[in-house]
């Protein structure tokens, strides 16, 4: 098999490694895996990113550090509050962290340049989402016309395999594919020694997929959830 | 008159400093100015930035840190020699760096979203330019339009107002609007002292806009151009 290489956005959640997986299924054989230490409250999704990026067999695992927190404005990167137990609001929740999907792209193109890499996957979700404009298929659409016509590339795409599947669906695929999801963490407030809140938008997610499943939860509940 | 808040990418050069005094002469009263500290060869330019954002009476100017280095690829930000005496190639020059506007279109995005700000200005120039992607007038276009995808913004327009012009052009209104030329840096290969090298892309550029405006050169060079 010839060498196909691709670049996969890595936040060490639930999405993106089933993601990594799949990118790895469709037969991308040098996978390089890209997170991002933006500020965020907690590094424990880091450490789960790079666990992940391991056992995929990736050959790069990147680490970007860009400091979110100068701009704040969100409960990701400021002194507000994660709301806890009311999901699916249908406004743009505080944890929406401005233009950060963009940001994180942008840099995965940049990394494509450099390494003449043609292909992204991001773990965007437009169903089972907190409804942020970010992960919506006209942005992904979007971003990949702006990064031909911005870039030396002439051909450049980017995969959001997972992009109209619900929570359920994702990890039935994941488990299909071998992905351990006690690996992952979700949690938007894990306690310092990661353990998830099980009450945040993505813990409520993140449950409520696991039950729709009928796949067993590894996650580990600092309160289990009620 | 009411505020009209903007946002103008400030990299110091001359370019860039147009498009700073024509933002503030278009109307706009509460400026803020981004520069950023990407990893570049020499920190002259950003210097130049806070200066100038200072003289143009910006609200703020913000220094962001990101390692384009890391990445590497380009003239500019890794070992690779910095071209002398050759203007006008067909190639995409090596002092190109991967995605460079497009990650920094992303971080005035971000800001925008938390101070809630519709307008970026950004010096980005098609014509005396050195054949850079992300310069082009359809990449622009393309970044705006992701840029109302991908965030809160239902109105967001990124102001190019260099974008057709001359050098000479450029020079001529920048010193109309009260430009000092001498603050503003160029080169892409100075001397440790900050002395232009005459001979870069960037010096050539320059020197010509100025010999074809009719107005005196105020860079200081190492090496006096031929």
């Amino acid at each position: 098999m010839s060498d196909q290489s691709a670049i996969v956005l890595l936040s060490g959640g639930l999405d993106s490694a089933t993601c990594l997986a799949i990118a790895k299924a469709e037969g991308f054989n040098r996978i390089r895996t890209l997170a991002f230490d933006y500020g965020q409250r907690h590094r424990h999704e880091l450490q789960a990113a790079s666990q992940l990026s391991e056992k995929f067999g990736a050959i790069e695992h990147r680490l970007v550090r860009i400091d979110l927190r100068q701009f704040g404005g969100s409960a990701l990167t400021d002194n507000i509050d994660v709301p806890k137990d009311r999901l699916c609001s249908t406004e743009i929740p505080v944890t929406y962290v401005p233009a950060r999907n963009t940001i994180f792209l942008s840099f995965a193109l940049a990394w494509c340049e450099v390494i003449d890499c043609n292909d992204v996957y991001i773990g965007v979700n437009a169903l089972d989402f907190s409804g942020y404009p970010d992960c919506r298929p006209d942005f992904i659409r979007s971003f990949q016309e702006t990064a031909r016509l911005g870039t030396k590339r002439a051909s450049f795409t980017i995969h959001a395999p997972l992009i109209d599947w619900t929570k359920a669906q994702i990890i039935r695929k994941g488990t299909e594919l071998g992905v351990d999801y006690s690996l992952t963490h979700s949690c938007y407030d894990p306690s310092p020694d990661g353990l998830a809140c099980g009450h945040c938008d993505s813990c409520l997610l993140r449950r409520r997929g696991f039950t729709e499943s009928g796949i067993a939860d590894p996650t580990r509940y600092a309160t289990p959830p009620g």
